[in-house]
């Protein structure tokens, strides 16, 4: 399945007591349209406020429901803010988390001078000017192969590999939104947002474009700047 | 001033009792960045649930205070979903609706096959097919001078001037999405929704082309097909 969905309506994807997530709300149209309990695996979680474009998500079943006809139930069923983009059947050694390769994340900030009414919960509204070279230079020093501890948060437990590759950073203005396009093959917890807020900082002014490398190479937290707020990042595509 | 809102939190623009509108919402933040009452007065106004990228609205005032600083002060306390994207000293003789020569409209079709999840409150979901050269080809029929009481609903009371002039419809398709751009030197009560589901009636085959001259020289609007629905509707510009 390939889901869109609203972040800031769910308390992020995964599963959880007392809290609507959207994992919970699309197993239960799937037990519906089932008639059975039906676990699914994302691709990954998103936070809560995290919107996703294109989530990916498996599940089995022995229905003889067509998968058009499994479409047609979600996106009847489904609760506001979620939709099912397309449902097709997988090859049997499928997984949605260890067959992905890539993923692509998009963050987009809003840079005009007043609020954006109408894209509030879609953008994040940094008034400031920013200077989009400074950004793309420093994008540059996170590209490869890196240890992001500097760059990941964990609380709970501590990261299994904070090794990842970023492929790909593009920074692209459009008008007065700032869309960032990231891709990587795998992201620490709060990774993206993390770079987006130190990206600004430098954008700003407020670091250089040299820190970055060093803040890589201090491999903690603490030496990243703030992360951006969820509701301008989404999970924008996974690649198989 | 220049108001930006989302229609689908209020009841509109206009004060009514017990329901919270757009110039109410404004009038309590004047009054409390002014400390006196303020009446405002907009260009037109706007249904529930339809949206403005650039309402106009004026107030008098001899405060001290310079725009830069009520504009200012207008986003600190707006509640959320209306912003004011700019705020200047007007001649005294303008007037939002008296002076204003056109209005630009926008609406927004999504005809995608799937529910937009994340433009769900933005736009119109419409997923049958729609054929654009059909409706470019009916709207040229609603270009220029008509009496279009077949396109206005009202109520309440009688329209007292139902000829109106429409300068423009532009139909611009960009991925799934379908922009309506209507210009004209005004518009009845729901007219532009009420343009927009007959062309998309067009657009899908449910009614000819040619029907268009039909309905407007029969000056009844049950002859027009249903509105659309409000949310993808946009109040984009008032040209003075």
């Amino acid at each position: 399945m390939e889901l869109e969905y609203d972040g800031l309506l769910f308390s992020g994807w995964q599963t959880q007591n007392n809290a609507p997530t959207i994992q919970d709300a699309v197993e239960k149209t799937l037990e519906r349209i089932l008639s059975r309990k039906v676990r699914i695996c994302g691709s990954g979680r998103t936070d809560a406020g995290v919107h996703a474009r294109a989530q990916i998500a498996n599940f089995f079943t022995d229905s003889a429901l067509s998968c058009d006809k499994i479409l047609k139930a979600l996106n009847s069923w489904l609760p506001e803010g979620i939709s099912a983009r397309k449902v097709a059947e997988g090859d049997s050694g499928f997984h949605s988390r260890y067959s992905a390769k890539f993923k692509h994340y998009r963050y987009i900030i809003y840079n005009g001078k007043t609020p954006p009414a109408l894209q509030r919960n879609r953008v994040w509204f940094v008034p400031c000017p920013l200077e989009i070279k400074k950004m793309e230079k420093a994008a540059v020093c996170l590209l490869g192969r890196h240890d992001f501890s500097s760059f990941g948060v964990n609380p709970r437990r501590k990261v299994k590999n904070p090794v990842k590759t970023i492929l790909c950073i593009k920074i692209k203005k459009s008008g007065p939104n700032i869309r960032f396009d990231v891709i990587g093959d795998g992201f620490l917890y709060k990774m993206v947002r993390s770079i987006i807020g130190t990206l600004v900082d430098v954008g700003r002014g407020k670091r250089k474009t040299d820190e970055i490398k060093k803040i890589l190479s201090m491999k903690n937290r603490m030496n990243a700047s703030p992360i951006a707020p969820p509701q301008g990042l989404y999970l924008h595509k996974v690649i198989y």
